[in-house]
């Protein structure tokens, strides 16, 4: 159900109801702003994941910066993308069954739709709701690199035949994304993983290439890899997401030398109050594992100055460690928590709360959250 | 924002759209009636954690079988408890900041309102707020075990006589939740935590009848150890919710003899589907983080028949390994997965699938998802 905003534009950041997920808009500004001059740098079409953000209002400032179009990873989600303005997506993902593959057909009346394939069967169900709605497809091949996609080779140039000769398909090119090098500390050995999918990559786009079907397309790469993608020669569209926001899992990410990852800024912040003192080392605020997703680490508290480490969380409470050199944190202070993961976290909540200079900007909607289908 | 429900009374359960959250209703009733039953047995008061379910639906239901109200942990889902009919609610939590005490305050003009505290200011802030709305509050005291809450002794007493003496507030006695001995393994283990909290609750309220007030109330225990709490002689009222679903989480606790911990049935699922088989050995379906919250564990697959283990959740996916007796899984086919913890994984969802004999019967909206505040 869509619970009220927590905050109205013009309030102090004081102010805020809690817990709440604030975005410093200055740091989410120069996010966007960054990765698009990097793509733009690059030669790199750029199509950020709507998975991360679940919101058009984002997705259109995206596009506003020269993205072209948004990946989604449902077509639920990307249904709500349609929905809210954005004129072309690619569902990153397969789309199995017959009424998903219906709604996905009649999505294309009113945009330009795409989707992954690493099935033959999946390809004639795609091309026969496409028939029937009168729409087209542009498919692509997702390659394997250890969970869903086909190999290179022989299966993938099947593939791409059999989209190649099916009614209302076009064949999009290469679908080669690799989740796991995402959060590889060190940047030579994310470097690495990147080389051994690029080499699929581009094994895949020879042997179909070589059997006469042309590859427009390579689609890859997250916040964690894009530099390696974009100077691979083969991948020329980039799906990063989460620069926008970033996470305290990416910030364990390490550049050359170890230095932290510090491409982008932290914009992302759960906001929380103090709403026990229970001892004199430890508080407890009111947002715990519905509020900030545990899947990769507990939430970091962003406020330097406090001492405070958030040290467990329970459904609804986080618990926190405080440091001898403060513990003046009282009740109903409130206190920003970095989320651990920030696709899930996102995904708890119906509202962005924008900041800026200390005052609420602007109040958005999270139009795809909960979005599973 | 609110996502249409993914099936409609009537609808084969093999129709339901994935992922879903199913629930299982003949095990779900038996599990309410047996909880009912072992209540009143005791003697015990019950008032089931909405935190759980966070639908009123099901928190009529467990009224008709005589639980006496319901617990939140939160103002907002308090309100969405009230607003589904339910008459009596305890926030079983401290309630921080004026706009929250202000909205508990307002609900008590429409509903029975209690609410817990461990701070004597918070006591002056709900006395002020409940004469400013003309409505009153039942007060309970939180014991600690380890996250919010006051040492029994001195800190309770004093706050039990400043709740006496606030205008428009009842002393409604202790709230004693011990949340980390429900998912200890061994029985005796587990006994002899509640022994600990039962022994705390016991001077507590030794300690503040000898100052003269009354302690009509000692309220806490959950689904794993609630057994203990009804024989302690302490405790008169039971705030169990898991066990109207249980999870995979309690499924590893242990009776006497190191049984399974089997009292209730396994009633909630999340209903996924096959939608990449990439290997011999492993598919991939389309439920992963975003569909089942793994704070505590991945889904187990329930369909013991399918030799298959789910290995690996990633944002949208779930990967699980094929054993060698059971590689037929084929894309589009649909499994069952128990997960891994009930509460967050209930609060990803807007709707319930209720099933019986193959058919879909009921669709119920979890109107408290995502009441954070």
């Amino acid at each position: 159900m869509t619970n009220r905003p927590p905050a109205e534009p013009g309030m102090r950041l004081e102010d805020v109801d809690t817990p709440a997920l604030i975005i410093d808009l200055d740091a989410f500004e120069a996010n966007l702003a960054r990765m698009a001059a990097d793509a733009a740098a690059a030669g790199m079409a750029l199509r950020p994941h709507a998975k991360m953000h679940k919101c058009p209002t984002i997705g259109l400032k995206q596009m506003a910066l020269g993205a072209v179009g948004m990946c989604c990873q449902k077509v639920s989600e990307a249904e709500a993308m349609v929905n809210g303005g954005i004129p072309d997506v690619l569902v990153s993902n397969q789309v199995v069954g017959a009424p998903k593959i219906a709604r996905l057909a009649s999505l294309a009346t009113r945009a330009r739709v795409g989707v992954c394939v690493d099935d033959l069967e999946n390809v004639d169900q795609l091309s026969a709701a496409a028939e029937a709605f009168g729409v087209d497809f542009e498919v692509l091949i997702e390659i394997s690199l250890g969970r869903c996609g086909v190999e290179p080779g022989e299966a993938a140039t099947a593939l791409a035949k059999r989209i190649e000769r099916a009614p209302r398909l076009r064949f999009g090119g290469l679908h080669v994304y690799h989740g796991g090098a995402q959060h590889i500390r060190e940047r030579d050995e994310r470097r690495e993983a990147v080389d051994y999918a690029a080499g699929r990559a581009r094994a895949a786009k020879e042997g179909i290439e070589a059997a006469g079907v042309a590859v427009p397309r390579v689609t890859g790469a997250g916040t964690g890899t894009y530099e390696f993608e974009s100077a691979s020669g083969v991948y020329n569209e980039l799906q990063c997401g989460s620069y926008a926001f970033m996470d305290a899992d990416y910030s364990r990410n390490r550049n050359e030398g170890g230095a932290p990852y510090d491409r982008f800024e932290q914009s992302l912040f759960v906001y929380a109050t103090v709403m026990s003192r229970p001892a004199p080392d430890r508080a407890v605020c009111d947002a715990g594992l519905k509020a900030s997703s545990v899947d990769s680490g507990l939430p970091l508290v962003a406020d330097a100055d406090l001492d405070a480490e958030y040290t467990g969380a329970s459904d609804e409470h986080g618990t926190m460690r405080l440091g001898s050199s403060n513990r003046t944190l009282k009740l109903g202070d409130k206190i920003k928590l970095i989320p651990g993961h920030c696709d899930p976290t996102v995904n708890l909540y119906d509202w962005y709360v924008g900041v800026r200079d200390g005052r609420v900007e602007a109040v958005w909607p999270i139009s795809a959250r909960g979005c599973m289908t």
